[in-house]
């Protein structure tokens, strides 16, 4: 006879019971007050007069399932999945769907195999997609390439259950056949999306692939078509990119769309977890604007687990797992302080601390970042072929750049760095295969006045970028970069100001959460004495070398303009 | 490169557009005026200015997607699927999901296998779930009993996606290792569940099993407690069980339920079908009933496809597979009346029009019913060893039988059918080895004046079952169903009054619906010659034998009472 089943009947004592609970319900939109049975992590029943081995009282406060993050990429955190977890279980968080793309470009399988690896019996289930992208186009030099075939292997070895962001729209939109040969290998699972501004009939075009999701809407009119064609929402809230209030509309005049839409991450920071939290601020968030907090908590719960095809969470629910948040109020109000956190059954966080054995445990993957072709100061010159150039040019608060036409300063027939003008030379070295290639150019409006800034996190591809206002402290910044195996940091001629290694694929580091928040403002504070006025530098120069967004970027192949179909000259 | 994104993108011509479409949009709760594109049977594209190498004006009318019935038993239509299929796709219905318990009962897997085969290439597709409960009891005798090995045979060649619903509740609350094994075969499929009445700890201890839908509830505050325990809800709306107004507020009052809720079938006659009409009919009463239309709408497309995890349909949308149902008028109302149905991209009806091949195709069983040991009329005699006898009680409009204690006519020392006092005399008799077996007892309540009525569609083992007034009435009639292979019969004396042969598992008839319906209605008016009172004679028959619904019932095993644990005497 099955113990779950008694356990639910009350004839046994559940292996846990939480009395006195106010379990929200998003069906009734009602607390209901009652004890909640587990056995053998499972919700065993809802209701009245269970008893337990272990009982704990909630006193009245307020339970609501588990949240799920349904689109974030760990790495960006810079964080392992380990101490990523940490920090999001104290949130709140039970499950994440995490797209390990920056790792998947960084080492290739193996990255993958890390991420997969480093995140078993961790306080939150993470769940990885299969990254379609990599390379993000044929501009930039991955680790290696992950084509149709490495995704079928990734489904075949049971690594992922759903497509990661398919970012190469317009392949897709275009029928291009690899890309479509990624989303069929995939097969019959949830495919998720990245369509910025597509709509009408590339809309229809993309979507007629089967993708299904899309985490890119900024505006209500572009959400609204997305939505009415059937596309699941995520609306996007992280460090940068803010579109909830701009958003909910679409949920407050329909709440029924809360069965289609959810709250995700996509790109957060360790000081946002740290200061501001995770799905607990969504839910922040939401409420102060003016949503129903049951309704903002079905975007946060059930509609990413029936999304995912989760079937096992995102309710409070007799036989499913028991997964679940006790807050510290009675009600679900603005202030959404989390009491405690409970994983399968079990109690993972309270207040500051998380129970679990392997914190910071060492894992690490199998590839190490090794470069030792670094080029000469006198290598990275550039002669003068003419007296006007093409530049970078960066806009604070925005992530599209320009392609500017200048006279640059020449110095002894050399184009060089001019910092008084705010124009940098910006160098990017191939570090997968260690083959010394590098691309050279120009980027105006970072800030940087003397030495440079230098980074191993470089979307996509992840090479070594690096910045700066003169010969001497991209050398020197390009060194240090090699010899800590990847990382971000700050020099002047010689002397290294700051730095911070990411040993994880050139993109994370082993560190707990707060000394991450604390290296990071540390060396962007060094950045900031070089000249830098530009919020988040590293960030800033890590999109610089993201081939597929317009419009000038840079890549060791050299300068790529996407709307002008490939590779620019530095001369004009 | 791909030619769906093509045609989407409108580079190509697509195979068919609908020109001059209202799309009843679910997320925006608008009608969009639009073309609808479709390429090799999915929907490549909405939206304006699309050309087709067919072009199909849709003149303004409104365009839902094709529609899902989320519960029904084919078999109970009497109705070959074929048969059943094209008159469901002139009311609009797409997809089914039918639970095929009636046929497995009557021939096993080969029943099923049956059923399987005469689905495919209907202008409905009918996905089967396993069936959970053959037998319903130890005390009926099917044809084989399916067992959790069975279950996994079904799933494990992809015959079903699905498990049909678990009418055994008492077993699976109780923990009984045969029902949870069945449930645990199935694997992580949608579970069905059947679940009457079930409330508080019991319906916890029937969740924790993962059961996760119902189809059962009658009263509002039944289905609120099922619906906030996390059960998807099937409304239940057919030729005798009407839910549909008693559960609406339901959605009504948080139109966010319509997510989790469906409206289905379950029990259906071709009668129902013919004249009043399938999912079409549920929209009108929903429609009528006040709640908006598309949110009644979302409950027979979008709802049901999510709970089935049919991701390809649903909605009308890029990607998904064209199943769609133009209406007559330009908005839903009450009329609701269907201008043409769409199949894959294909019309496949129109008026009274429905256009298949194989419309009536012979597509026969691997097995027939054959029955040699009919009994004598002396053998059924029943010796008066008392004076006062358990009956059967029948009450008009419900399926609830009571127990009688009456005194009986007796003659010669015989206890005798009474037809002056309604008392008929009930025979059972095993069909499926030939055994010969049969059960013996009395039923009130009937009408039966004279004569007798015999069935083979006998819930839920479908063996013989014989009322009459007098033995060679009843004898006159096991012979008629031995000779037809099983059907329906109305007799007096040695004479066949009326019967209509049901040769598919003496459940269902070759014949197309209009005779179906026509030789329903012609053995049920000879049965009212006989004096029947009752509605639906052949039904309330059939669920006599029922051996899982309370109270005194029949098999071949004699008198069963599950109330009191099984089996019954006869004499008190």
């Amino acid at each position: 006879m099955n113990r779950l089943a008694a356990a639910a009947r009350g004839d046994i004592p559940a292996d846990l019971v939480i009395h006195n609970a106010s379990v929200a319900n998003i069906f009734t939109q009602e607390y209901e007050s009652a004890d909640i049975a587990i056995y053998s992590g499972r919700i065993a029943g809802i209701g009245q007069g269970y008893d337990g081995l272990v009982n704990f009282d909630a006193g009245g406060r307020a339970v609501i399932p588990g949240m799920i993050d349904g689109h974030i990429h760990i790495e960006d955190t810079m964080m392992t999945p380990q101490a990523f977890a940490y920090i999001a279980a104290l949130h709140g968080t039970s499950t994440v769907m995490a797209d390990p793309h920056e790792i998947s470009n960084a080492l290739g399988m193996s990255g993958l195999e890390y991420m997969f690896r480093a995140s078993q019996g961790l306080p939150v289930d993470i769940f990885y997609g299969a990254p379609s992208c990599v390379p993000a186009s044929d501009f930039e030099t991955p680790y290696e390439e992950l084509d149709m075939t490495a995704m079928k292997s990734m489904f075949d070895r049971k690594m992922t259950q759903h497509l990661g962001e398919m970012m190469n729209f317009p392949a897709v939109i275009s029928g291009d056949s690899e890309a479509w040969g990624k989303i069929l290998a995939a097969g019959n699972v949830p495919l998720t999306g990245h369509a910025p501004g597509v709509t009408g009939k590339a809309l229809n075009a993309y979507m007629s692939s089967g993708i299904d999701s899309d985490h890119e809407c900024t505006t209500l009119d572009e959400a609204r078509e997305k939505l009415s064609r059937g596309m699941w929402l995520m609306i996007r809230e992280g460090a940068t990119f803010l579109d909830l209030k701009t958003l909910l509309p679409l949920v407050k005049d329909n709440p029924l769309n809360a069965s289609r839409c959810m709250a995700v991450s996509d790109d957060i920071t360790a000081r946002y977890l740290l200061e501001r939290g995770h799905m607990d601020e969504k839910m922040r968030i939401m409420i102060r604007d003016g949503l129903n907090p049951f309704v903002a908590l079905r975007m946060v719960t059930l509609s990413p687990a029936e999304y995912f095809r989760l079937h096992d969470r995102g309710i409070i629910a007799p036989g499913k797992i028991a997964d679940f948040v006790i807050l510290n109020d009675e009600t679900m109000d603005e202030a959404f302080k989390i009491h405690s956190v409970w994983k399968n059954g079990r109690q993972v966080a309270r207040d500051d601390d998380v129970f679990s054995a392997n914190e910071y445990e060492h894992i690490a993957p199998a590839i190490h970042v090794k470069v030792k072709k670094v080029p000469t100061a006198e290598k990275i010159r550039v002669k003068a072929d003419g007296n006007t150039i093409n530049a970078i040019g960066v806009t604070e608060g925005t992530v599209i750049t320009k392609t500017l036409t200048i006279t640059p300063k020449i110095v002894d027939g050399f184009v060089t760095a001019d910092g008084e003008n705010d124009v940098a030379k910006i160098v990017v070295l191939e570090r997968h295969r260690d083959t010394g290639r590098f691309g050279v150019g120009f980027v105006k409006g970072l800030g940087i006045k003397k030495g440079a800034v230098g980074s191993s996190v470089a979307h996509d591809a992840h090479n070594f970028v690096v910045a700066g206002a003169d010969d001497e402290s991209i050398i020197t910044a390009l060194r240090k970069l090699a010899e800590m195996g990847g990382g971000l940091t700050v020099t002047d001629g010689q002397e290294v100001k700051a730095s911070f290694a990411l040993p994880i694929g050139g993109l994370m580091s082993y560190l707990p959460p707060e000394e991450v928040a604390a290296k990071l403002a540390e060396t962007e504070n060094a950045a900031v004495d070089l000249g830098v006025k530009i919020h988040h530098p590293f960030m800033v120069l890590s999109f610089l070398c993201l081939s597929v967004i317009p419009e000038l970027r840079i890549t060791d192949q050299g300068y790529v303009d996407i709307t002008k179909g490939g590779k620019q000259k530095l001369f004009v």
